[in-house]
C-alpha cells in the first residue's frame, strides 16, 4: 500500500469499517454487498479492457458482450433482490452503461404494470430470455418534458383491427431511448391514441421494430443511433420513425385503458398510479448523486494525500496537497455533502418503500408530498453533485483532466441526471407548486404535515422580509439542531417571499400562468431552500441514531461543516431574514476554517468508509496499491497512439508536410 | 433562415453589425477578420470531416494533415500579424487543437528569447520549415506549479563538453507537453543545471528526441503519448524520459546564462524578463474565456429561440423556451458576463502591449501589477466561463448533451484553462500577495496606484466589518458607476479582512508562511472580489466610449444585469459591509427580473453581434440555416454506429447471448 495513505489511515480517530456499516444500514448488509461485489471482482469473465483506449464502436461491442455475461451470471448466482441487482450491476458497470439495461428496467416493468395477463403471457418469457429485447420510447426530437406535446399518433383502424403508428413530422421522431439505436428489436412506444375520430391522449403500444433472426429494421420502420454524446459512449441511444406502420390491436397495453375491436374507447379508472415509476426513478437518482459524489471525493482526497507539491514552509519537503487550506476548502465541504446525500438517499429509499406499501393498501394520501419531495431532491442533489464532481476533478490539477483519474468518466455519465427523468428546473417548479399549495392551505387556516409543517408556524413568526430591526434568532453555530432551525427559517422566508410575489403578479396580470412564469426565479429559490433544509434536517437527525462515540463525533463535525458551509455560501439569505447577525456570519466563516483542520486527519478514513472496491478499476489516482506515478506510467504506455501503425501513418504525413515547405 | 430567428432579428432594437465593430475595435478590423476567416470557410482544403465521428487516432491524423495545410496556406496568404494568425487559426481550429502548434507558440519564441544569435542561426530556419518540429517540456509527472521542485537534471561534463540529461525518478518524467507524444523531433527541456558540482536551478536545453528521417526515438530517449484525456483528443500530449542522454554544450540556450567550456557558470543579468511570456499567455487566456463563453451563449440562446416546449398559457401554442423566466435567468447573466469578459480581454491585450512597450524601453515599474492582475483575471474569468459553458449546455436540455450541440467539445477543450498556465487557486493567491503588499504599503503611509488605488481610501472609510449600525452607502442600483463603487467597497472590505486575519495568524503562529496558508481561503476571496471589481469597472467605463445611442442603451442594460446579478449572488458580502441594505437587495432582485424582460427581445441580436461565422461548423443547434431538427436528423444518420459492419458484429453477439439463455 502507498506509504502516505498508510500513515493517514494509522492517524484516523475512528474505525472506517464501523462507518461503512452505518452507510450500508447494518454489518450484515456490508457483508452481503461485498460478497456480491467479489463475485465480479474475482471473476475473470468480468476483467475488462480499459474502455478509455477503445473507440465508441468498440466500447459498444464490449458493452453488449458484458451485458450478456451479466444476465447469465445473475441467473447463475441467483441474484434477484432489487438492491442486490443494483450492487451487482453497479460494480459490473463501473465504467459503462449497458445497452440491454432498458429491457429490464423499463420494458418488462411497463409490461407488468400496464399489460393484461394475456399480454404478459405473450411477451414476458421471451423478453426475460432476451429473444425479445425491448426499450421504452417516449421522448421525441422536439418534445421532452411536456408529454401532451408528443406528436406520434396511433390511429385505430376497425376494419383490420390494427393500430397505424405514424411519425407525422421530423419533430415527432422518437429520440434518445437507450438501446434503441442498435440493440432492441421491440419498443414500447408512447403515442397519442386516436379512435373513432377522437384523440384520447398518450397510451403505450408494443411495437416490433426489427426482424427476429436477421435483426434488420422492419418495413415502415426507420431506426438508428442518434450519434456521439458527451458520455454514455456504450449506449446506443436511438431514433425511431414510423411511417403508417401497422400493429395488431392486441399490442396496445390494455390493463387500464382499452380499445374494443369496434374502436370504442374504455378509459382507465385512475391516472394517479403512473406517478409511481417516476417517483421510484427520481428517488433512486438521489442515491446515485450520493454515490457519484462520494466516488469523486474518494479519488480526489486519496490523490491529495499522495500528491506532494510546492511548499508551505520554505526549505521543508513538499507537503501533501491535502495540507493546503484552499484544497481542504474545496474538498471537505464536498465530502460533508456526500455524507449528507448518503443519508438523504437512504431516507428516500425507505420512504418510497413505506409509501409504496401504503399505496398497495389503497392509501394515496402521502403520495403528493413524496412526489414533490423526490422532484426537488433529485434536482437539488444532482445539481450539487454535478458541480461537485468537476470541483473534485479540478482539485486534482492536470492529472484530473486525464482519463487516468477516472473523474471525466464519472462526470460525463452523471451529468445527464440534471436534465433527464425530469429536467431539474422543471423539477424545482413542481416542488414549488406543492409549497405554494401548502402555503395557501396554511393561509386558509388548515394545518399541513410532513416536511412542510414549518409553514404552520409562519403567521406566528411574523416574517417580514423588509424589516431590518427584528431581533435575531439565537443560532448556536455548534449545534446541528439549532442550525437546522436556521435553515427552516430561511426556507419559510423564501417560500413566503415567492408566495407574496406570486400574489402580486397575479393581481397585476390577468392570468395566473403568466404570473407563475414571472415569479419562477423566486419559486426555484424557495424550492432550493426547502430541499437544503430537508438535507440538513436528515443529516442532523441521523446523528441521534449513531451509538458509537467515535463515529458520532466525526459525523457531527461533517454535519456542522455541511450546515455552516451552506450558510457561508448563502449568507445573504440568512442575513436578510435577520436569521443571523453579521458577527455570527463572521463566526461561521472562522468556524469553517477550524473544522477543516479538525477533519483533516480523518479525511482519508472518511472516504475509505464509502468502501468503493471498484474505484481501482476506473481510476489510477483513486487506487491505493503501489506508487501512483508508476501506475500512471504503466497506464499511459497502453495509449493507442503509442502503437506502431500510428507512428507510421504519422510519419507519412510528416514527410508530405515537410516536402511542401 | 429559420423563421423564429428571422422574427427575433427583425424585433431587435439595434443593428448587431455596429456592436460587432465595437467588439472588434473598428469596422476595419471586422472587415479584415472576415476576409481572413472567409479564406478558410471558402477553401475546400479546410472542409473537414465531423471529428465527433472519428476515433482518437483518426482525429490525431486529421489534425496533423490540417496542421500541414495551415502552415502552407498562411504562407500563401501572407498572414503574419499575430492577431491575424489568431483569427486564421481560431477558425481553422474550430473543433480541434493542433499538434504542431507548440513549435510555433513555444519552441520558436523560446529560441528567439533565450538563444544566442549562433543558436538561432543553427535551429531557426529548419524549425520554421518544420524539418525540426519542436515542443516545450517543463511539467513533470510529479511537479506542476512548483518550478523549484522539478527533478530533471542537466549535468555538465567538461571532458566531452556535453550535458548529461537525466530523469532520475518516475516523478521526474516530463509529462503533458503538447506534440511531444508523436509529433515532435526536438524539445526544449527545462532541467536543473549542475556544473562543477553545484546546482544553478532551471535552464533550457535543446534536446533532439527523434531521428530525422525515420522519426524513431533516439537511444536513451523514452517518449510517447500520455493517454486519453477529457478533451484535446487531437493533441498528443506526451511523456519524455531521458537516461543519461548526452547533448553538446551548445544546446543549452545561452543568451542570458552561460556555461563555459570548462564548466564555469555565468549567471544572467536579470530574471524579471521571464515574467513576460507568462503574462502574455495569461492575458491571452482572458480573451479565450470571453470567446468561449460568447460561443456557448450563442448556441444556447439561438437554440432557446428555436425550441418550443411546454406551455405558459394553457391552450396556446408551445412558447419558445427563451420566454421562460428561469431560462432567461440562466442565460442572460451569462450573456452579460460574456460581454464583460470581452471588454476585460480587450483591456488586457491593450495593457499588455502598452507595458511591453515600456519594458522594451527599460521601464519595469508597471510589471508587478500587470503580473498580479493577469494571474487573478485568468483565474476569475476561466472559472466563471467554465461553469458558464456547462450552464449553457444544460440549458439546452437533452440535446445539449449530444455532440450535435457542439457544447461538450467547447467545454472539454476550455476546461484545462482552469488548471494550466498557473492553476487558478495558485493564481488567486499570487494576486492576493500583491493585494497584501499594496495594503501594507498604504498602511505604512505610502500611496498605491493603478487598479488597487481604492486601498488608499481605506483608513478614511472606517470599514469595520463587525459593525452593524453604520449608515449604508447610497447605492443607485440603476447607475453602473454607483454599482462599481459598491464593488470597490466590497473588494476593499475583503482585502482588509484578509489582511487582518493574516496579521492575527502571524501573531499566533511563529511562521508567516503557516499563517499565509491558514488565511488562504480569505485571501482567495479577497482576490476574487478585486477581480470582480475590475470587471465591473471596465464594463461601466466602456459604456462611456460608445457613441451610438442604440448600442449604448443595450450595453448599459447588460452592464446593469452583470453588476446586479453579482450582487444578488454575493448578497452576504454587500450586506455585511453595510454597503447595501436589505431592502436594496430586495430591489436588486426585482430589478434583475425586469432586466430579463428588457433584454429578451435583443437576446438573439446580442449573440449575433459576436459574429461567430464558425459556430455552424461545430454545432447543429447553433446553426441558423434551415430547420434545426432536420439538420439534427441528417447529422445523426452519419453516426458510425449506423454502419452495416457494426450491425453485423452486434448481431453475432446477440445470437451468442440468446443461445446462452
Amino acid at each position: 500500500m502507498n506509504q502516505d495513505l498508510q500513515k493517514e489511515r494509522a492517524a484516523a480517530s475512528f474505525n472506517p469499517e464501523l462507518l461503512t456499516h452505518v452507510l450500508d444500514g447494518s454489518p450484515e448488509n456490508t457483508r452481503r454487498r461485498r460478497e456480491i461485489e467479489n463475485l465480479i471482482l474475482k471473476d475473470p469473465d468480468f476483467h475488462h479492457e480499459d474502455l478509455n483506449f477503445l473507440s465508441r464502436s468498440q466500447r459498444y461491442e464490449v458493452a453488449v458482450r458484458k451485458s450478456a455475461t451479466m444476465v447469465e451470471k445473475m441467473r447463475k448466482f441467483n441474484i434477484a433482490d432489487p438492491s442486490e441487482i443494483m450492487w451487482f450491476k453497479k460494480l459490473h458497470l463501473v465504467n459503462f452503461v449497458e445497452p440491454v439495461g432498458l429491457n429490464y428496467s423499463m420494458f418488462i416493468p411497463t409490461l407488468l404494470n400496464q399489460g393484461t395477463t394475456a399480454q404478459q403471457e405473450k411477451w414476458l418469457l421471451s423478453s426475460k430470455g432476451l429473444e425479445i429485447i425491448g426499450t421504452y420510447a417516449q421522448t421525441e426530437m422536439g418534445h421532452g418534458t411536456h408529454l401532451r406535446g408528443l406528436e406520434t399518433t396511433a390511429t385505430y383502424d376497425p376494419e383490420t383491427q390494427e393500430f397505424i403508428l405514424n411519425s407525422p413530422t421530423v419533430t415527432s421522431i422518437k429520440w434518445w431511448p437507450g438501446g434503441l439505436g442498435k440493440t432492441s428489436n421491440h419498443a414500447i412506444v408512447l403515442a397519442q391514441l386516436i379512435t373513432q375520430g377522437k384523440c384520447y391522449g398518450l397510451h403505450a403500444f408494443i411495437v416490433p421494430i426489427r426482424e427476429l433472426g436477421t435483426h434488420k429494421p422492419l418495413p415502415g420502420i426507420t431506426v438508428g443511433d442518434i450519434g456521439p454524446k458527451f458520455g454514455y459512449d456504450e449506449m446506443d441511444n436511438g431514433y425511431l420513425k414510423m411511417d403508417n406502420y401497422r400493429i395488431p390491436r392486441e399490442n396496445m397495453l390494455m390493463k387500464h385503458a382499452q380499445v374494443k375491436p369496434d374502436g370504442t374507447y374504455v378509459k382507465p379508472l385512475s391516472n394517479k398510479l403512473t406517478y409511481g415509476t417516476m417517483v421510484f426513478i427520481r428517488s433512486f437518482l438521489v442515491g446515485e448523486s450520493a454515490r457519484c459524489l462520494s466516488k469523486a471525493c474518494t479519488i480526489a482526497i486519496r490523490y491529495s494525500a499522495v500528491r506532494h507539491q510546492s511548499e508551505i514552509k520554505p526549505g521543508e519537503p513538499e507537503p501533501q496537497i491535502l495540507d493546503y487550506q484552499t484544497q481542504q476548502y474545496k474538498l471537505f465541504p464536498l465530502l460533508a455533502t456526500a455524507y449528507a446525500f448518503q443519508f438523504v438517499g437512504a431516507y428516500m429509499k425507505e420512504t418510497y418503500h413505506r409509501i409504496n406499501e401504503d399505496i398497495s393498501q389503497g392509501d394515496l394520501s402521502e403520495l403528493p408530498e413524496l412526489h414533490a419531495l423526490t422532484a426537488g431532491l433529485k434536482a437539488f442533489t444532482s445539481w450539487t453533485t454535478n458541480t461537485g464532481i468537476e470541483a473534485c476533478r479540478m482539485a486534482c490539477g492536470g492529472h484530473g483532466y486525464s482519463h487516468c483519474s477516472g473523474l471525466p468518466n464519472i462526470y460525463v455519465n452523471f451529468t445527464p441526471t440534471c436534465t433527464f427523468e425530469g429536467e431539474n428546473t422543471v423539477m424545482m417548479l413542481q416542488t414549488a407548486r406543492f409549497l405554494m399549495k401548502s402555503y395557501d392551505q396554511v393561509h386558509s387556516g388548515k394545518l399541513v404535515c410532513g416536511m412542510v409543517s414549518y409553514l404552520n408556524d409562519l403567521p406566528s413568526q411574523h416574517i417580514q422580509p423588509q424589516q431590518v430591526a427584528v431581533w435575531p434568532t439565537v443560532v448556536d453555530i455548534n449545534s446541528p439542531d439549532s442550525l437546522t432551525e436556521a435553515y427552516k427559517l430561511r426556507a419559510a422566508r423564501l417560500v413566503e417571499i415567492a408566495a407574496k410575489n406570486l400574489q402580486t403578479e397575479v393581481i397585476h396580470r390577468k392570468s395566473r400562468e403568466v404570473a407563475w412564469n414571472l415569479t419562477s426565479v423566486d419559486l426555484v429559490q424557495a424550492s432550493e431552500a426547502h430541499c437544503h433544509y430537508v438535507a440538513v434536517k436528515l443529516f442532523s437527525e441521523k446523528l441521534l441514531q449513531i451509538q458509537e462515540k467515535s463515529i458520532q463525533a466525526v459525523l457531527r463535525n461533517l454535519c456542522l461543516l455541511y450546515c455552516l458551509y451552506g450558510i457561508s455560501r448563502n449568507a445573504g439569505d440568512f442575513l436578510q431574514g435577520s436569521i443571523m447577525t453579521e458577527s455570527q456570519i463572521t463566526q461561521v466563516n472562522e468556524r469553517i476554517k477550524e473544522l477543516l483542520t479538525v477533519i483533516r486527519p480523518d479525511a482519508v478514513a472518511l472516504v475509505d468508509a464509502f468502501d468503493f472496491q471498484d474505484v481501482t478499476l476506473g481510476s489510477v489516482l483513486g487506487r491505493y496499491d503501489g506508487n501512483v506515478y508508476e501506475n500512471l506510467f504503466e497506464w499511459a504506455k497502453k495509449s493507442p497512439l503509442n502503437k506502431t501503425e500510428v507512428h507510421e501513418s504519422y510519419h507519412k504525413h510528416l514527410k508530405s508536410l515537410q516536402s511542401k515547405l
